[in-house]
């Protein structure tokens, strides 16, 4: 049997990520590679209430087939917690994803024809690029600062034709860390306005933050539609029940329930209902304080740990919340060349030029700290930095 | 804000079984329109003691992101259920989606390029035509009789260069009740293997005979690969948990995986962990035979009920096992057009056209007989019988 694939497989490739998590399973490799929340932090007591009551409570409704939209109950915490972060909604405005991911596929499915095009930041979160590049996308990079996307820069690629929508991550962003200021994100809406594009807004990571003030999302400055807001249950509850949400206008919205109908009917809707149990009878709001002290405490580690071990011509991100920051190394660094004999050395990171759409980017690391005690953080940064002075 | 759609968004329409089960949620309407197995049989008590077990025994795991291809514990059993049904297979050829309907989405991403072709059973089922339209595929409606899809009819149509996969729903067919011949099974795998196209074989509802002996999966006569395989928990445990699975050649498999990934990442682990537990510590088949015994009942009370009150010129299928039955009218029914009525008199059906993708059907209707009681059933059909000698 020789089955002829569709074209758009030549573009997706196995993730390096996933290879590597395979490769990280090892006990004694310190791994900064993976995306994980830290599980020792998860609310496993108040989820086990949360179910048992889902159990006793919702009865046979929890474990039949359910609307595509979602629970309507959780939909509507979803609106209060969208309040909390500054944008008004009504539930319907809201629908209930398998997880982010399957919101990133979902706006790929309805909006993109081949050789369309989607300015992203440079560098950008690889899944997005495997979820988009699916739909035979073309990436435009866009460049950036340490104040996130440049505005003028999106101005002056958006007048393609072809641009359908700019994907950004404002908030700690993945792989860098950065933050997206204030300013730029009302520009960033008027940009669009003007040019007529959409903006995905996917924020995972923005209840995440251990240092500084919370800045209100670009979707909190749309008055017109053009912002598509997404997040996520992964970060503040658990990733496991892939449980995640959209924020978009009726027209999009709409398009997205019929896209998500033939996807997979809907989320489960056992996950559904633990979740908003969870959520409607325990204190989320205290959970994520105590996840935002130990990743703080983490990436002060992770900090002063680089800041001790790695040589000259490194510098790093210092973000103020999420899970990851970003190391650029000298020129001549190629991160990917390094990363066996790291693995082989008992430490573990994902290479920069993965999440370059475009190319480049080989002398840049992404480490995670939200996923490793303050004792391997220094060891693992110790091995890390001992790998890097020896290839110079 | 004036946001462009992709093509592919111009033939995806929301379902009109969608838009009935909205209507049919009024308590006063007997609703023989959806798939939903009945819930009252929902093995819960034991879904909750797996459940307890999984927060004793599995700790943070169940709540962490997991590998794309599926919990493999999960996968071990489906192994064994496989071998049960006559198909060899190990734990590396299944994949766990996120409900047999992302199955169907993984398969159209992977396989299908604008303007392919696909052969399909005369009706088949709504999602999946929603599914496959989502890739822009060309359906090739193959004539069907009271033995499923006929061969001959395959092996003309496979003559297209542009035919990627012939879909079939081998058991207690969806819209239809009828079963694929033994005999015609093994005929698809020859003409497949000859024609070098894939078989996308999709088995929800097998395990739900309750009448007549099981027949091998089309998959257990193939050798070459090119059989692929999809069924689901959905029906022997619970639809709300979302969770079905594919088993393919490693080619096939490899490209699902990638699919996935993109997809959602991976399919709920505590959702799989539950499903685990219970399967492993329960007695699913001893569930299933329950399950059985109450929808043969039912498809009895509404072949009986059909006979008493049907005007002649009507005829329906008499399904072995499943959830549903097919009803033909005469030529001169447009069954679209009387749904209304039937729902303002309290009865709800899917008009046969919504599964005909070349067209056509008009004068049928899909009943589903699994998720009512008999003596709903009985007042169901006496209504509907009403309405059709009224139009006559």
């Amino acid at each position: 049997m020789n089955a002829p694939f569709a074209a758009r497989m030549d573009a997706m490739k196995p993730s390096s990520i996933r290879e590597l998590l395979k490769m990280t399973e090892r006990p004694e490799v310190i791994s900064f590679a993976g995306g994980l929340p830290a599980p020792g932090l998860f609310p496993i007591d108040d989820i086990r209430v949360a179910a048992e009551r889902v159990f006793a409570e919702s009865g046979a409704r929890a474990f039949q087939y359910g609307v595509t939209e979602g629970v309507s109950t959780l939909r509507e915490l979803i609106v209060a917690e969208m309040a909390s972060r500054q944008v008004a909604c009504s539930a319907h405005d809201v629908l209930i994803t398998t997880g982010s991911q399957q919101g990133l596929d979902l706006l790929g499915k309805i909006f993109l024809d081949p050789g369309d095009v989607i300015l992203t930041e440079t560098p950008t979160y690889l899944a997005a690029i495997q979820a988009f590049q699916c739909f035979q996308a073309r990436f435009l990079p866009v460049a950036t600062d340490d104040q996130g996307i440049i505005p003028d820069a999106v101005d002056e690629l958006a007048a393609s034709d072809k641009l359908r929508f700019l994907y950004v991550i404002p908030n700690f962003q993945n792989p860098t860390g950065r933050t997206l200021s204030l300013e730029r994100r009302k520009k960033l809406v008027d940009i669009a306005q003007r040019r007529n594009f959409v903006i995905i807004e996917d924020d995972p990571y923005s209840r995440l933050r251990y240092r500084g003030e919370h800045l209100p999302p670009i979707k909190s400055f749309d008055d017109s539609g053009c912002v598509v807001y997404l997040s996520t249950l992964s970060k503040t509850v658990a990733p496991g029940f892939r449980t995640g949400w959209v924020v978009a206008s009726a027209a999009i919205r709409d398009k997205l329930v019929i896209a998500k109908q033939a996807a997979d009917l809907h989320t489960s809707s056992f996950d559904q209902l633990v979740l908003e149990r969870y959520l409607r009878d325990f204190d989320n709001r205290q959970h994520v304080d105590k996840v935002c002290a130990a990743y703080g405490e983490r990436y002060a580690v992770m900090d002063e740990a680089l800041r001790q071990h790695m040589s000259d011509g490194y510098s790093w991100t210092h973000p103020e919340g999420g899970m990851f920051l970003w190391v650029s190394g000298p020129q001549t660094l190629d991160a990917s060349s390094i990363l066996g004999q790291a693995i082989e050395n008992g430490v573990a990171f994902v290479p920069g030029a993965d999440f370059f759409p475009g190319g480049g980017g080989r002398n840049n690391m992404r480490l995670n700290f939200s996923n490793a005690d303050p004792e391997s953080i220094r060891s693992g940064i110790s091995r890390l930095a001992a790998i890097c002075a020896a290839v110079q």
